[in-house]
């Protein structure tokens, strides 16, 4: 009676990043705001490395909910790019559909501005359609904790797969031998810990 | 083996307010009061907003409970009121029980103090009578965090969705070009990180 | 697929208080004292105003665990009292087990010190013998935060409902005119916004 | 060698308000925002109940930063509004200072975002020119609690007194009698708990 | 520089119990309930343990503000009690400074709700007429961290001494052989992890 | 529909320790390092209590991530020890899983750094194989609460039971009886509140 | 005005620990108590290792209190050890003094159980008397952060420097190369992470 | 008796980076390490930004402490870097404090690792040698925040100014028209709040 467990396959996995946009970011509360920006763009900086297939959405991005963040826009300057003209859930927008399901992919590993709203609705309804859906929990923000813990509980009783950016690169990459040096290089960019191990171990190893 | 998605549909969902009380107030310490009051005002306006049916209840208002918060019954002069004789679960009252069926919604939306009792009674009820339960967390309040992460765990397991304020109005409006400006002074009246995103665009428009 | 809605019925419950004695109580760390010291009286005080059969149980009470809190002895003098000779389990412990199903009930209300231990281990065992268990769980305590939510998620998996003390009073009252004065009594005396509720009222009306 | 008790006077005071802007208002995270909007609201509400004259003053409200939360604008409409081309501590501002001075008061109650510049520099300047300085705290932001405490620290130990709306507004009205109406409205609208003691009294009173 | 010991004496001190009244205790919510009740009540323990001339005040009773709270008019029962018609700084009322002084103590002990007014008001005034003000903290209450911590740097800046319950009975006590018996017992009533000590002492001693 | 009740067995349990490595450990911020180094070295002292088969592994040993602990090591001199060339889920590990079936053990008890990856790879790679997996949480940690939560709820909706060390070593020992002086040695070593108690009742009973 | 850079000297110097009994021990909860107990030891071992004179003191042991921590004394066997018949302020005890002042420091080092009374009375008492008093406060517990917080302000008010263990050390040290392994020693053993930076080290530079 | 107004002034201020080292870097746990790192780095920033002369230091860098973080040195290639060779407080090595007197300045900026130590001694050093100490609190990091608290009293107490890197920025910059796109960028580069204001400006201003 439990979920099963459905590994991320590098060959069969896509990003959606949903919303991140300029105005909408001063809306999340729930993460602080050095830790959120890194996370959303680690989670960017893997979807390039393991070249996923990624889509970006953008709603009302000529208001005030801002214009996506130009860091998103210049890492997938070729991305499938669907500013939706008023739907909520992406998922209610024909083209991005479309571009999910032209991806031929069955995973989607999804992330967005707000939780509860901007993840949660398209991860529902990608659900509701037999997508195995990952949800980026730490690269997702919203207004408090509150509410990412009632959107957490819908998104998991309804068969999401809560993860972080970290574990996502991680269940992806399988073995460190498929590339040390990149995959290093991903954490030290990210992980101001693990940054600091390396530089520690570099120093020594160098004398 | 998951939940299915069950999608808040403005023409099938009524809201029941459960004993949002002058007295009972006072016991609500998992959110703090400024945060609380808005919250609740924004459920009703929206309830208001999306011409939900609505349904008022109390218990023992003229004792200790005191009397409905005044702006409840201002907002719905005409909704039905019931002030439950004794009745602890409101789903215990007869008119209460009729008051819903007669919405003929099978969308509950279900907020009250303290929300172990007063929302989980009901919602727990309605559920086994197979109306699809959605309880907005963050318009319900409780006497700590404990008790709270408790009644959110049974009604979980029970099959309620948790969902907060934003994200019952978002799953109802579908998308924004429905109504513009309805769901921007919804949202300007309530959030207040909104409210200044849209008078910082409107400044720069107008110039 | 979700659990049923099994409600807490006063000619169907039982109470079993697990170990909650003076030395133990020092490793409680997850609940400010006061309010601990409070949950559990409380508890004792609901039991015994709804006449429900308790079970008392304490495991090497001569040694550092240190004698059960005087408070509950005196509260019930005359129930079952199992000093256990070694078991941790309560449930391994064929008087206690005996004591529990003479009572003839189904519906175990269970709390104790500490949480993922001498609650869950009976709570486990009881569901696997079809017992209904209600977890209270303010007045049930541990180390700390971790080792709670590790505890809840475990029993809540097996089919255990998370409750608070609060909670199962009223839903074992169902209805204040059963007995108005005794219930507020039992407020008053466990909820102190509550007595400051009724102390306001009682001014205001005897005036 | 402590310091003495400088008591606010509402014949010798006067209220600066610096830079409460819909764009800089996105850095606060130091206090909720629903908790943040109504401490400023309150401190405009009582600077106009007690007359006391208000000086508003913005930084660079054609870029980023916004314009003026539209709300103080309105409170004050003919209130000095001193747009300060750059200088960042106000009372660099010779406009700003003259504006001060032009008061003839003697005790300044400020309030601003960010707290450790907007606040922190024109008190530190006000106090060297032997200005009383009353920080009002809670309708000061800044981004986290870290700042917040080192910028009270510093003006804490230059001699500023760090004081919160509510204890402004009782120290100038000083007895009840003086107009109890009035100053309930003001807590009313701004202290959701003052309020539902309110009404539960109107309710028990009007009977 | 520093401020000298002034130790608490209990032959030169009395105690200023400043609005703890029913409905203002709905306002408290920088101390837990159970817990603020537990030290409100030990501190007037204390008082009438070390027979220390108790003065208790309230401010508009009749209206919102409720009554005193019943356990202390009871501990109390002969005590000065001074219904202020409106003077919100309780020193502001003639009554109470001429009941203080009757007293001839030097050595206040003040407690009060809400903190930053109904405490730091008088405590302010009654340093500048040179008495010692010892503040109990954890007996006073007020609307949130913030709002208590701008109270204590004010209060301490300006000579109080910031104490709480526990340290006061202390310093008061000196020494325990002047009667073992009777500060054990305040001790055990009022803190259950002494309480547990007690008792499980006693189980092992009377073995 | 919920989880059995699958019962710790000490002759069917092994002990799975995944990547406590020094260097590693400078990433865990979701519990306080003295309280972590006490919860694996408790983990660590139980499994050679109880002679559980251990197995210890490793992830690139020779880099940044460095050396195992050496407390792990001198307790298992003679443990299986894996260190993994590369593969990130110890599971992928060939050696790693023969040593796992090697033990004949039905049960798992896994902890390690981190917990969303090192401990939630191999607990959902061996609930896959239909092993039993009870996670130590307490002795397993990562990057902060967030991500721990959702690694958390991953693993508990796929089938593994969470539990603490402390739970883990009473459901193993199961009746005092069976050693009082040994399960008391292993609380005395790594509970200082239950060390105080012991020492408490020593002294006592010494006299 | 400011209180000048009063250095620690060892030899200068001396430790009072002041009331860590197994029984008091149960009252801390400030810390946590994996923390608080490497703490004190910490506090013990440095004291050692810079040979400072050291006095031991209890309060009526053979209660509830408890005895001595054992492993302090078994550290300073030889140390003066004041058990002390009733006196609350160890200062009020004349052995005590005597033991202090036969020191012939000048610098005192204090650390306890609790803080707001162990440490803050004798510290009082010691500044009045002229001495330098250093406060160790993350070897000192007490019942919760606020009553820590006023007892902070108490002491630092009246002249006393807060320090941790880690400071002390290293203020007292003033050199790694007086003695590198010896304070690598003491790190090693009551810092994790310091440990783990030197095992991290020692492998890759035996490599 | 107050601290005087003492601003800095970028042609008489030196800023002091402390032993921001690889190794020494785990022990910071009172600010996130995204924050942390996001911090030095702003500092560091600034300083060239507003070409402060700016003194490097480090302890050990060959031992388990780690290398200077390498973003330091790159920033500052020809600053003064003074390797100590085993004295703990700065001040104690003769050649940063050369250094420091040979810039000239009276007013030092600094930051360091751990706070208790290498902040604390030479913050208090200097400030016994008059010069003004401006320490940057948040660019600062140690174990805990109670080790932080115990810390910032004590340097506070001796007269040091508190500051974060933003106040600091601001206080030495003074006017915006100095330079709007420098402070803008280097506020862009480091308050991800602020980047999205810049962000939703361009886009709507160059619409």
């Amino acid at each position: 009676m439990s979920k099963p467990y459905i590994r991320l396959d590098k060959n069969d996995a896509a990003v959606l990043l949903v919303d991140h946009q300029t105005g909408l970011l001063s809306l999340v509360r729930d993460i602080d705001p050095d830790r959120f920006k890194n996370n959303v763009l680690a989670l960017a900086d893997l979807a390039k490395y393991f070249q996923l297939p990624t889509i970006l959405t953008t709603s009302f991005e000529d208001g005030p909910n801002g214009p996506l963040v130009p860091e998103l826009k210049e890492t997938f300057p070729d991305a499938p790019y669907i500013a939706r003209p008023g739907q909520i859930n992406a998922w209610d927008n024909e083209d991005f559909v479309k571009a999910v399901k032209a991806t031929g992919k069955k995973q989607l590993i999804v992330a967005g501005v707000v939780t509860e709203v901007c993840v949660a609705f398209p991860t529902l309804s990608a659900l509701a359609e037999d997508f195995d859906v990952f949800v980026v929990t730490d690269a997702s923000g919203t207004f408090n904790e509150l509410t990412r813990d009632s959107a957490w509980d819908r998104m998991s009783a309804a068969g999401a797969q809560l993860m972080t950016w970290f574990g996502v690169a991680c269940e992806l990459h399988r073995d460190w031998r498929n590339d040390i040096e990149g995959l290093g290089q991903l954490f030290s960019n990210h992980i101001p810990d693990y940054r600091n191990l390396m530089n520690s171990y570099s120093k020594l190893t160098s004398n």
